[in-house]
Formats: C-alpha cells, sequence, structure tokens
C-alpha cells in the first residue's frame, strides 16, 4: 500500500475483530517496521512483545479493562527504557516508542488488519506495571502502549482532522496563507 | 511509495541539499501527512510552521547550532501544545509530535526528499524558545522539532537496527524464538 494511503486510512478501531488469526510472519512484518523507526541517538529504546496467546490476551484485558484486548487475536505490548541513552539530560524514550508505535499503525493498516492505540488506560491504577509482570517485563522498562491488532469486522474511518489552515502555516505562526495555496 | 519501502529507507539524513527548491505543494502534502497522524484523546495538539524563507532558516542555524538547517531549502518546526488534553492527568503531547513527525519522515522520504529528526539540540541553551519567537510561535506552545528537507546531494542509509530477536518476543519478554519463526 502506498503510504500515503496507509496514512489516511490508518484509524484508531474499537470495534470488534474476526476470528481468524493474524499469522505471526504478519506480525513480525508488522514489528520489523517499529524496530525500523528512528530514535534518539539510535540508542533504539523500545522492545516489544507481541502476545497471541488467548489466555494472556484475556488476562491484559482484565488488568487494563480494555476488553478489546481480549477480543483481538494478537497485540503488541510497547515497551519504553526510560534510560537508554548515555546522556541522561536528554530522554527519548516518550519520542522513540510514539514513533515505532506509529510505523506499526501504518504497517498494520497497510497488511489489512486494523488495531487503535491504547495508552492513557495504562497508566491508571498500576496497569501499565501489571501488564509487564505478566510478559516478565523487567522492572526497569515500562509498558507505554498496546495495540490490539487483528481483521477488522466492522468498517472504521480516520476521525476527523481540523483543517491545515488551522494547524499549519509557512514561514510564522499563524500566518494568513499565500496566493501559492490556491487548489493545493 | 509503499509503506515497508518507505519505513525501510527512512534515514536521519545530514548530507548537503542540491541547490532546488521543494514546491510547496510537496510541503503540505509533507505536512498534511503529520496532520493525519493519531493523538491522544484526538486532541491534534502538533502544530507546524513550514519554514522555505532563507533569511529564516539561516536564523534558525544560527541559534541552534545546526548548520544544515541553513543550507537546506526548507524545514518545519514542530510545534507541541503541552496543555492539549482536558485531562491534564493524562499528557500525550510528546507521543503526539512523535508520531506526526515520524508521518512526516515516510512522506519526505517517499517523495524523495531527504530530512533528518532535530531534537534534542532544541533543549539546550533556550533555543526551542528563541527559534519560536523567531517564527511567532506563542509562549505556550513549544517548537520540540525541526526537520529541514531538502533534495540530498549525497546518498544516505538507515542506521543498523538491532536484530529481531534483541527488540521482540513472542508472548514473554526474552522468550527462545519459537520454530514458527523460521524462515520468517
Amino acid at each position: 500500500m502506498d503510504v500515503f494511503e496507509a496514512i489516511e486510512r490508518r484509524h484508531s478501531y474499537r470495534g470488534t475483530f474476526a476470528p481468524q488469526r493474524v499469522p505471526r510472519a504478519d506480525l513480525e512484518r508488522i514489528v520489523i517496521a517499529g524496530i525500523r523507526a528512528p530514535s534518539g541517538y539510535n540508542a533504539q529504546s523500545t522492545s516489544f512483545v507481541i502476545v497471541d496467546d488467548a489466555d494472556l490476551l484475556a488476562k491484559m484485558a482484565g488488568i487494563t479493562g480494555s476488553a478489546i484486548i481480549g477480543g483481538a487475536p494478537a497485540a503488541v505490548a510497547v515497551v519504553m527504557d526510560p534510560d537508554a541513552t548515555a546522556d541522561k539530560e536528554f530522554r527519548f524514550g516518550i519520542e522513540d516508542y510514539a514513533a515505532a508505535a506509529e510505523n506499526m499503525l501504518l504497517a498494520v493498516t497497510a497488511l489489512g488488519y486494523a488495531t487503535v492505540w491504547l495508552d492513557g488506560m495504562l497508566r491508571r491504577e498500576d496497569r501499565a506495571a501489571k501488564v509487564g509482570a505478566l510478559l516478565g517485563v523487567p522492572a526497569s522498562r515500562e509498558v507505554r502502549v498496546i495495540l490490539p491488532i487483528g481483521v477488522p469486522a466492522e468498517l472504521g474511518v480516520q476521525r476527523e482532522k481540523k483543517p491545515f489552515a488551522e494547524r499549519a502555516w509557512f514561514n510564522a505562526w499563524a500566518a494568513p496563507a499565500s496566493p501559492s495555496r490556491t487548489g493545493s
């Protein structure tokens, strides 16, 4: 799939998944897209636990209160190393995992699957640590995102975005659009 | 360009740029890719100042000490709103701008340009605020990334990544690869 089409089609899918499994070759392809994302100082601070065991998925759904994880045939737990850079003054762990997650969202889209970036809910009630313990993640690392992945059973679309002119300008904040923008 | 090819070809380009300008239609296409990235609560906390004025680019290079910005025909300043979410307990500003930046890196790659995610250098010596002031960015927002963009005059490749088995596993942290991985 063309990269611009994948960017346009990517959306946060919160519907149900069809029952078919996701082949491990596809899960690996998705995670390799994450591995290839840039990272501060190329520290590669993001790791990935790919879950396709139904019992583990059910437990993750129980810990997080996100039923969609239990209904998915697979999920990727995106794990941050907050201390990956030698220069502790400059931390890039969040940037690194977010770029990796975005690459995976596009790979998921291109392969015809659907997913949603589950993040904030892990920050409540010690859930990140509980999911980490379930998956054997060292205490020095933090589960920051879960991406449930499967074949969507329903249609999903990208949520509406504000128009270009409200979020982007040439050469100065909130500058009026120049005539050269006409028709683009 | 296929999304997996773009993910593989994306790299941090620190070489020189060819002298030709980047058409505004291409810069807009790149930034629209950023606009389409997901954001926490769809708050769309990331904004973009696209710079193709040579004088401004030279000043940005001076402030940041990054000569590559002055040598580029264009750059995108990626601006974070740290207070975008209604629920201040959960902030997603960094995740949001990182996902937007990654989409733009892929769009840059697909269109045949090159760029590099310049980030940490903005955190030194009040440089982010100085670039923000230069571009008229409100004090409540923060310039977090600059992406210089142009036609590369030199060849660039993605830095080597650790192998899959050192960063990703199935169903448990550091689990040995299962036989089903063979050949994949």
